[in-house]
């Protein structure tokens, strides 16, 4: 594995020099009285009261409509774990920075000092009214599913959890092109996911909802399966009951045997070249533990995988949620959708694998590069249509 | 008066051009897979280590330490009364374009969608640990004492409500000046502050501590004096106490027979020309009721007062709250202050006063202009000095 010591101290000194790494900026002069007059007081009452009459004015009348929340509790930070509101910032603001980048939207990063479902979602909902959309960022499963469940509740906006359905989405654009190389079709395709974080569950579901034949979940004891006793919890024992078609017992190595792909968003080292080795030929396996994948991608290829990937930007075929974020916010925001639905992720996953031609996809090449600007635009304009044609945007008011 | 009327239709089809006042702009480059690793994954995870060790670093590794979290609830909203949470938003979002078109202070605007004040507590003092400071603003009294109060007791950062302490610092700003021009000593000046609402009660207490020699405050009913029954609440039973040293009973009228002063923060029209013809030779007027004010400048001075001061941009010497508050928090994140107080608060007030050359201080002029850049450099330097001689600064952590 390459050494990401470097970058971790030449971040830490970055981070020190910039002392943040977004601002808040004016999109209107104040440099005269009548600017004031206009951008404050007393012109400012006019656009007020407008909104008074009408709140959905709030989207046409204020930066509500191009700003998401990005939203934390700190308790699932990268791979961290649970280190505290405070210290999720870093992430939360490179979050921004890339809402920016790459999809012109205006995010803000909030870390929220609670570990209570309720005083979350509460917290959330009462501040809802000044987004157009929640990104809910590294909060511990199985509380994100809850969380996630009542602000779709309370709000009227998209809430989105990144770690579920950004990982979901590029991990399905990864699988789009890979199954198109070894010339798999999804319904015939079957998959043993690795992890029963959020990231598991909502890949499956949405791999499941896209038509791809099985998937087996396994966790840390094995496979899930109806019935087992050991380690289960509610989210578990719904996923026993859409997963699993062939009512499998056992362990991960008995889960890959034939199996066509692997994905493992799991822990490090935990599938072997000779795992590998049982999988059906031209295997696909998406090592995606970061920073250390399920298996050494060079073990994965020498038990004879024909496509690699990884969560790693020092590897080909990198599983980067950014692919996915900032198109999808772009898109919904652009069209006024009211939820992110799975016809909008399908969307965007099919977008993100058009963005290499059929006849340029390699083993090595399935996934376009993170930094590729061209991948927000082309997955918002999928998103902005699949909203529409599913009709979930909302009416916009013009004055 | 001027017809304002233009200004509000100008402002709303500018708010419906622009679509948000604000944006959230990046501070480092993400062009390449570098700058990725650096600004987010692998490197961001380093910083991340460091404030879980020390929170306090999150001041200085992330854009806490600038970052201003503009926040109402819409209950309140310039003039208009409770207007709602989502229609507060354009008077929040250009309070954060002043912000940092005057104090390069990054402010954030939120409204929350709940009028209970101690949801609203609950709500700010779980989000605080994103902001190096709190503005609150346009929220109703007496809810709003109680809010700040509860809120300075839960969150380690300064709290302030501008239409309390702007207010109070910008009028007492403008006395300051307006006594230099008729020779009064502040110990020697009587001041009368019409209105019960939070300006008039911050404005009296400012006044108080700054050394002023006697303040009446008057509400509808009239002199608020210990012992009154009509209309009291407990912030009125608590500035019986601490104003009105004659003890006087009665209405406006009779309150401002020989006064030196008269503050309103008020109601259109309440003070007529023969009540300042019976107030003290070279009387002070400021009327500051928005849009209208407590008395039309021109039957002030034909009522015999020297200075006259309102809350519009269409007079001379205008009470505009943004001659303090960029300047207030620009010197306070400069020095990592943990709160604002009296002493902070003369500084401004001092340094704002101090623009105009004593020489050059007269009847029209005894007040900055809103929009000179000077300003807010010069109540910056002023605030962070006295927070530093104060003692109210948090320790500055460094790598």
């Amino acid at each position: 594995m390459a050494n990401t010591h470097d970058y971790g101290e030449r971040s830490l000194h970055m981070h020190y020099e910039k002392r943040g790494k977004i601002e808040i900026v004016p999109t209107v002069p104040v440099k005269t009285s009548e600017d004031l007059s206009l951008a404050y007081t007393p012109g400012v009452a006019t656009p007020c009261l407008a909104i008074q009459k009408d709140p959905e004015l709030s989207f046409c009348l204020t930066r509500r409509w191009n700003t998401c929340l990005v939203v934390t509790d700190g308790t699932a930070v990268l791979g961290l774990g649970d280190i505290g509101p405070e210290a999720g910032m870093p992430v939360m603001e490179g979050k921004c920075v890339l809402f920016k980048a790459f999809g012109n939207v205006d995010a803000f990063p909030l870390c929220i000092k609670s570990k209570d479902v309720d005083e979350i979602v509460n917290t959330v909902a009462l501040i809802s009214g000044s987004f157009g959309g929640v990104n809910l960022e590294d909060i511990s499963a199985p509380r994100c599913f809850e969380i996630e469940k009542k602000l779709k509740e309370r709000c009227d906006i998209p809430i989105f959890h990144d770690d579920q359905h950004g990982t979901a989405v590029v991990t399905l654009a990864g699988l789009i092109n890979a199954c198109k190389l070894t010339g798999r079709k999804p319904e015939e395709t079957h998959i043993v996911v690795n992890g029963a974080g959020a990231a598991a569950i909502a890949i499956s579901k949405l791999l499941i909802s896209y038509g791809f034949a099985d998937i087996t979940l396994c966790d840390r004891t094995g496979i899930i399966y109806e019935g087992r006793e050991k380690g289960m919890n509610p989210v578990k024992e719904e996923m026993a009951k859409i997963t699993n078609k062939k009512h499998l017992q056992g362990s991960l190595a008995d889960a890959v045997r034939g199996a066509d792909v692997f994905v493992g968003v799991s822990a490090p080292g935990v599938l072997t070249k000779e795992m590998v080795q049982t999988m059906a030929p031209q295997a696909i396996v998406f090592a995606c533990a970061n920073p250390t994948p399920e298996i050494d991608p060079k073990d994965a290829k020498a038990g004879g995988a024909a496509v690699v990937a990884t969560g790693r930007s020092d590897y080909p075929n990198q599983i980067n949620n950014v692919l996915a974020f900032p198109g999808i916010f772009r898109g919904t925001f652009d069209v006024h959708a009211k939820e992110i639905n799975d016809e909008m992720k399908f969307a965007a996953a099919t977008a993100i694998a058009s963005i290499i031609p059929d006849d340029q996809i390699r083993a090595d090449y399935i996934i376009p590069e993170a930094f590729n600007p061209v991948v927000a635009q082309t997955v918002a304009a999928a998103v902005a249509e699949a909203a529409k044609k599913s009709g979930v945007t909302r009416e916009y008011k013009t004055l």
